[in-house]
């Protein structure tokens, strides 16, 4: 046996995501297992079944994360594949499955070659990623890798009200493991891109450098309500004018800056909105991410900068609330060029690119070395009902992942 | 007696302007009587009352409007003075019903000096001014100036679903006069400017020259939802963008085109609306006001090739709904100059100003010589329960509108 033969079975893989697939399956195509929920227990009990009939050892910890480690030569801590099961209200087949799942195929592939590693081989998957039901979202990865404490994550409440202690109780996941008790050694997580870059660069294996750092601020302005007709424009204050302004500032800063950085304005409400009544109030949402914390400083203070002279210059207050900033996040270089490696070897095409998107995998990097790949999204959609990535695309994905587990696996 | 010494007794009509706010008075202040409401029906009722207690001969029409007559020494037609009394659901006590009742107070003055005139003076009010109920706006006046048919107007269904007519006959106020009846020889209405120019410029008397034009367009912006952190920028089509690009622009067509151009985007809707996904759909619109037509259109066609572009650019697309377009009106200049002569003469000062709003006068203006006279607004608000002018600058338009309707009549 050739190791960089090995090759994982894409058909197994996606008969699994199939499967899983049919736990929480809406109507009209897709998947709902919002975290904790009665789905998101059954889909927890299919993987797990898998786990032990893969012959991996499972321990589930006190905030529900499931970990199943294939035994090494050594009592090492394990090359760990992880990812999540739970999915947004509508979600699709691959967001977090692909990379679970995809390490249980890298198990079955090792033990149908009867090929034993130096280190365990672990396989997780964590508690409340999305943070469709509870916030915030990467939960179980945070409390198991110390970023968030288990007390405060069992206190949180979720949109129908009830607590996350009381729900893992309720469906059996309140593990007897303390948190972090798997020590991983590296971490490495597969996963759908969540955008359209790969599928227009027509490349399947994408080399994840990082995650990009997130800015959201909200801005409320209140200006003068007044009669569009009546009012000369020198007179105004208008509040929807300064939050249009905002919006195409933040498009001229992503567009000036170039590279990663990109703005949006998904929110903006005007009250009281109505054609001849200049607006009194405004509420406007600024997302800016990049990958370099410098960098985004930098377009949070122009943008900073911009608001405060515009409503100098309208005649209107504003007030800014931050509603998330998280610091960009790096995976180890050496890890980054393990899988471009891997990928050009198994002869497939490969592009670096920063993840736009939260994953588990950033809860590990700032404490193990840490990759992460990823495979196209079919017209950039994901949590959507209609997510879809092609079974050559999942299959170059797995053979890079199942490399590199391997490659780290046996030194 | 000096006709030019005549003077209205600000008191009386503050008294008048009191006791009918008093009519469908809220609890706060102010007044709701929508039109052809039981309010409204309470409120004519007491104005047809005054006009009888001062020997008007009253005349209802078949579309509700109601003008009383005191006859001329010659059976001409005459001249006119009128406004409306239905208010918007949280009116004040000066839209309309100041004009309305100065006219009355004309009359007393008239009948208190014992002074005879050439010609007849009538003071009508006009059924649904504001629209507020019933749309179109200005119907009353609309109909009676062969504008709109009376059988269309009839059939219009209020927001409450009963119709024009029903309500009209409901009320008692589906009147046996044939619409149109009272030919104006003139028409003079004295409004308040609802606006904050008058004020700011410590002008009692706003001599108005004419209506501004009105475009109302509404576009509904079609683009594509997607991530706010995957998304490239050169690979968004953000629907929220371009509505705010379409913002900023209307601001900067009425900065550059400057003189009587406003502008003003008071609606944007934007789907789904959260921080995090570009906008898949946004909805705006676009008010555009001149005084000038060939301006209006010159800053439509502006906006429109603009909307192009920025649509095309952005991949997104873009369909549009006119949903008013009245051109301006100009008053007879004439009759603005004698506005103009008449407050010098009284010592008042003045300043020349459009109409940024519709009033009844508009429906007068093309068929015989019409002119408005302004009082200020404080804080330039209207169409709510603060409304205020101050009986000092009542009395100062109230005078100047008596002298007009003298020198009038009486040549």
């Amino acid at each position: 046996m050739t190791i960089s033969n090995l090759r994982i079975d894409p058909d197994r893989l996606m008969a699994r995501l199939r499967a899983l697939g049919q736990v929480g399956a809406l109507a009209g195509g897709g998947v709902c297992r919002l975290a904790l929920s009665d789905e998101d227990k059954a889909g927890r009990d299919v993987v797990t079944g898998w786990m032990r009939e893969l012959g991996l050892d499972v321990a589930i910890d006190a905030i529900g994360n499931v970990v199943g480690t294939r035994a090494g030569e050594e009592n090492l801590p394990a090359v760990m594949v992880g990812s999540h099961i739970d999915t947004v209200r509508t979600g699709g087949l691959f967001d977090g499955n692909l990379g679970v799942l995809a390490g249980l195929e890298i198990i079955a592939v090792l033990n149908d070659a009867g090929l034993s590693t130096r280190r365990p081989v672990a396989v997780g998957f964590f508690t409340n990623e999305e943070g469709a039901r509870f916030a915030p979202d990467m939960m179980g990865s945070a409390v198991h890798q110390g970023f968030l404490g288990l007390e405060e994550a069992y206190q949180v409440r979720g949109i129908d009200g009830v607590t996350v202690r009381d729900e893992l109780q309720r469906i059996g996941y309140l593990g007897p493991e303390p948190v972090g008790q798997h020590r991983a050694h590296c971490y490495f997580e597969l996963h759908v891109e969540q955008g359209p870059v790969l599928e227009e660069k027509s490349v399947p294996v994408g080399v994840v450098e990082g995650v990009q750092g997130i800015s959201w601020t909200q801005y409320r302005i209140i200006g003068v309500s007044n009669h569009a007709g009546t009012t000369p424009m020198r007179l105004r204050h208008d509040a929807g004018y300064v939050a249009a302004a905002i919006a195409c500032e933040a498009r001229r800063i992503a567009n000036q800056m170039g590279g990663d950085q990109v703005a949006t304005v998904g929110v903006n409400e005007l009250t009281p909105n109505l054609i001849n009544v200049i607006a009194a109030e405004a509420l406007v949402t600024v997302d800016l991410r990049n990958t370099d914390e410098e960098k985004l400083k930098h377009a949070e203070a122009l943008m900073a900068d911009f608001i405060e002279t515009a409503a100098r210059n309208e005649g209107v207050s504003v007030s800014s609330q931050v509603l998330a900033r998280f610091e960009p996040v790096v995976f180890d270089r050496e890890k980054v060029d393990s899988v471009e490696r891997l990928a050009d070897q198994l002869g497939h095409k490969t592009m670096r690119l920063p993840s736009g998107a939260g994953h588990d995998a950033q809860m590990f990097a700032p404490n193990c070395p840490t990759a992460m790949i990823f495979v196209p999204s079919r017209d950039g959609i994901s949590h959507n009902i209609n997510e879809y990535t092609a079974p050559e695309e999942v299959a170059a994905g797995g053979d890079v992942l199942l490399q590199l587990v391997v490659e780290n696996a046996l030194k």
